[in-house]
């Protein structure tokens, strides 16, 4: 047997446990496993040449594909350059298997090359971390290198998902020679089967008690991928029991007739009388993280009598609202889906209508329409130059049906939240919400790309890009890729928000203007690029670029940080005023 | 007292305890640390966006100034992009002090924005990790702040230096109101005395015995910044006493007639005989890791009897040559200086001349020179075209006198050990060969240009230099700097050494060609931009190109990976021709 036969074997183990996508970042010491993969006959196999860059590609390929993304990459600080993307991706929940290739550990702290202290090397922000033995001669380390990668793939799917690191000491001759055999070899699947959460009915029937003395209940949605059978369930809740239904664009609720999409604005600068009357009894929420401060301290301010979480897992409490009573173990989807064929049915039974609830309902309603005009009403202001947020919605009004549209952080993510994606426009959203950075968002939109063949409008500052370029570089960028860089030449956020632009470091220490625009930047990728400056070209441009195309695209918006801010203090300034009003 | 004040005298401290330079990366919870020490009228402070580029900025700028540099930035996955610079920081030995802005940390797995586990971030890389209080009410906090700071800093220059990490986790508001004070308190100074490790008296002369003892002794440099009075006692004991002085370009130790420089080339391909004419019966080593593993793998197959290691601190052994009988806790230009010193004195008082030890001498400097000699001959082949290594060799000739020198992973510092640079011209050489990844060589050039006044000079490859091109963005690029980038469109490396060279996936899995040039980069940075792909035009530019500027300038030189491959299939050939010629 060749002496790397278990490191050849992997590969093969790998995509017997269902992965597909691979991302490999050049190196030596990694060069088995890099050789493994790709003469695998059956793993897609990509190289990227910046680590830091590679891992939010494979981030993004996982959030799309919903399956475990396997990356490889050499020793030493290469393999702190995939840190970034492993706290976003642990705190997003998207499934990453790390593959570091290491010296023996016998080499640490003896100067030489490439060579830190890897084991347990991403801290709590891993969901284990296994350490592969380096010598493979007997054969209780074969069967530990077998079982450890069944365990790591298999831990990466479950419940929360997450990233999973797999560290392999490497010993030398790192390359077969010419005639060394190089067969992938029996392996050995250790399937884990899945099972659900599933409430004893005396628990399910306290739940039906609360809600049913709930008078006014609601549903707030957190960051959770598209999915049609939740946006039903939500839906039919709404309409048949009088609940509201609170979401952000990253909890991909679509604007329409029932869902209140609109809550970072009408819940700014609230009313403590109307605050009381948006109050719920009876809190349940779904997903992972809000985007916006006012939600939050929506809820934190007006506490619910009652508030259940829902989550797959109960190990930690995630108490964000600081009002949690109840953390029910269960998939939301399903707990939704059976709570309302419940309530439903007993409603039958009793033939009951609950006007208080509706009343309720149309409350935060009214309110969600009122934001709703608002907004329109300032991005509409006749003769106004194009802004980041008048450009945002213009974008989201024009997006392809059915594609995938990725928010970057910090200020695009927000825009949209602004706007909103109309329900028959069927766009998935995504965003780095785990963690909320820069470092990756171009990278992330990258790897979405790599995943799909629908059109990915990527929606980003000019920081955000240029901090994360080098997505753009060492690999092809996939032909459907879009991307909308919001420039202006600065980290706009710290104008907007209160604090900084109040201090006179603002710029030199907070904005930190480049002067810089993406016109190199996508010359050198070989990415179609233009510019713009006013809503009327804007409005001229998209059609053609959203338009399906051999190379990806970037189309440059030009906006003024001044312009952006004063339509934002309009935009302030007259929401003051709406919110002097009482809510019914 | 402003509830802050900590936070804002933190500034005041770090100045005190001599800090000067501060790196500080943008962001909103580490506002009030970037206040305190943007306000601060004596610290120097520069802003960039990109943390991973900051961080080794930061460790270029502590490099040159020989003093802890501190690093401001934000709470979440920005911490991480620190992390390459630290642990090359770590290994390297050069102080820093990492400032991370923390949510207090009650908000850790709530699902609010940039919040993940910084407590112990970089795990094993830092020498210590310090977690600040959130609140200050009660005077203990306070004075663990200060007490704290002072031991972080204290800590950052103790040997063996490093970096050192304070987590500092900030309640809102993060900025103060428009008429709140804003002054440095008064601060307490901790002074930490420094003391040096002083052998007992019966332990040096043993020491001295072994000294005697030995007919064959050789001193081996590792990485070293360039210290004069270093190389006076080195060429001093080389020259009375007859002891080889073995070292590299990362040592610091110059081309002149009696250093041995080119042990990479005549330590290759050795014969078994010439092997155990260059073993010594004591080796001596000081210095960090040594660049070559020509030179590792030579005094691990010839292991000395007594093998003495010196350095500061003794808690962790260093074996790196396998050979390891003596560790000595002493500052290796101190123990040398009183070594020259004792032996002098004692030969005068003997009228001792020991032959044996300089035929050692002759015979590792004969190897030399022939190696100088076959280097020389393979660069002159007439009609050659221009070549990694060919240009490394004349860029060496031409930089300015006592200037810097920073050689980039993998190939430039390779190539440039191969060369050298003459004593006359007074170079000092950096490498990031702590831990000698490709990450941040040119933000690290950037960094030891921004802390001098001389010329710096980077000889880096086009993986690294793209790698790392955020160096370039979102700060001014100093004008003392000046890039070679020799650009042949790949990661030259893995063609060079052996087995990847012999692998069908050569191309596609570990070179990763791009087809970028550098003009479109040095244009967004304004940048001096000039290319060149020949000697003859290199020859005409450099005059020109080190002369002092008001614009940093980069020098692009296109070479081809076939032409630099077959260059050094002609030397390895000629040198097996050469290694079978014994030694005298």
């Amino acid at each position: 047997m060749p002496v790397l036969q278990p490191i050849v074997n992997l590969a093969e183990l790998l995509y017997q446990k269902g992965i597909a996508d691979i991302i490999v970042c050049p190196g030596s010491r990694s060069a088995p496993l890099t050789l493994a993969v790709a003469r695998h006959p059956k793993l897609r196999v990509r190289v990227m040449a910046d680590e830091r860059s590679a891992g939010f590609v494979a981030l993004g390929i996982a959030q799309q594909s919903q399956n475990t993304v396997a990356i490889i990459c050499t020793s030493g600080s290469a393999t702190y350059n995939l840190s970034p993307a492993v706290v976003e991706a642990f705190f997003q929940q998207v499934p990453l298997l790390l593959l570091t290739a290491d010296r023996p550990h016998e080499w640490l702290h003896q100067q030489d090359g490439q060579t830190i202290n890897q084991i347990d090397l991403f801290g709590p922000h891993v969901k284990r971390s296994f350490d592969l033995p380096a010598d493979y001669a007997h054969s209780d380390s074969r069967w530990y290198i077998e079982r450890s990668i069944n365990e790591a793939v298999t831990l990466s799917r479950l419940a929360p998902v997450g990233p999973v690191h797999i560290n392999v000491p490497v010993r030398e001759p790192f390359y077969p020679a010419a005639d060394e055999p190089f067969q992938y070899g029996p392996v050995r699947v250790i399937d884990t089967l899945s099972a659900m959460p599933a409430l004893p009915t005396e628990t399910w029937h306290a739940l039906l008690g609360e809600w049913d003395e709930s008078e006014r209940t609601l549903i707030a949605v957190g960051q959770i991928p598209r999915h049609p059978d939740l946006l039903n369930v939500l839906q039919k809740i709404s309409d048949e029991f009088g609940i509201p239904i609170v979401g952000e664009i990253i909890s991909n609720l679509p604007v329409n007739e029932t869902f209140i999409t609109h809550s970072d604005t009408f819940l700014t600068l609230l009313d403590e009388e109307n605050g009381k009357r948006l109050r719920p009894d009876l809190l349940i929420t779904i997903g992972n993280s809000f985007l916006t401060r006012n939600l939050k301290t929506f809820f934190r301010t007006y506490p619910a009598r009652r508030h259940w979480h829902i989550q797959p897992t109960v190990d930690r409490i995630n108490d964000s609202f600081q009002s949690l009573t109840t953390l029910i173990p269960a998939d939301p989807l399903q707990f939704l889906e059976k709570l309302f064929a419940d309530v439903d049915y007993q409603r039958f039974l009793q033939g009951d209508d609950d006007n208080d609830a509706n009343e309720f309902l149309s409350r935060w309603q009214q309110a969600d329409r009122q934001a709703t005009r608002l907004v329109e009403k300032i991005l509409s202001t006749p003769d106004q130059p194009m802004t980041d947020w008048s450009a945002t919605q213009l974008i989201l009004e024009r997006i392809p049906e059915n594609s995938i549209l990725q928010l970057a952080n910090s200020m695009p993510v927000r825009y949209a939240n602004y706007c909103g994606v109309r329900e028959e426009q069927g766009i998935s959203v995504a965003s780095n919400r785990g963690v909320s950075g820069i470092d990756g968002c171009l990278s992330t939109a990258v790897g979405a790309a790599l995943a799909t063949d629908q059109i990915v409008t990527v929606l980003i500052g000019d920081v955000a890009f240029f901090y994360d370029r080098n997505a753009l570089w060492s690999a092809p960028v996939p032909p459907n890729l879009r991307i909308v860089l919001l420039n202006n030449d600065a980290g706009h956020i710290f104008r907007i928000i209160d604090g900084p632009g109040q201090q006179p470091e603002l710029e030199t220490y907070f904005e930190t203007p480049h002067g810089y625009t993406a016109k190199h930047t996508a010359a050198d990728a070989h990415v179609t690029y233009q510019v713009c400056d006013s809503l009327e070209t804007l409005r001229s441009l998209l059609p053609d670029f959203f338009q399906p195309s051999a190379t990806a695209k970037l189309l440059e918006l030009t906006t003024n940080k001044d312009r952006n801010q004063e339509q934002f203090i309009t935009y302030k300034t007259q929401l003051k005023e709406l919110q002097k009003k009482p809510l019914n």
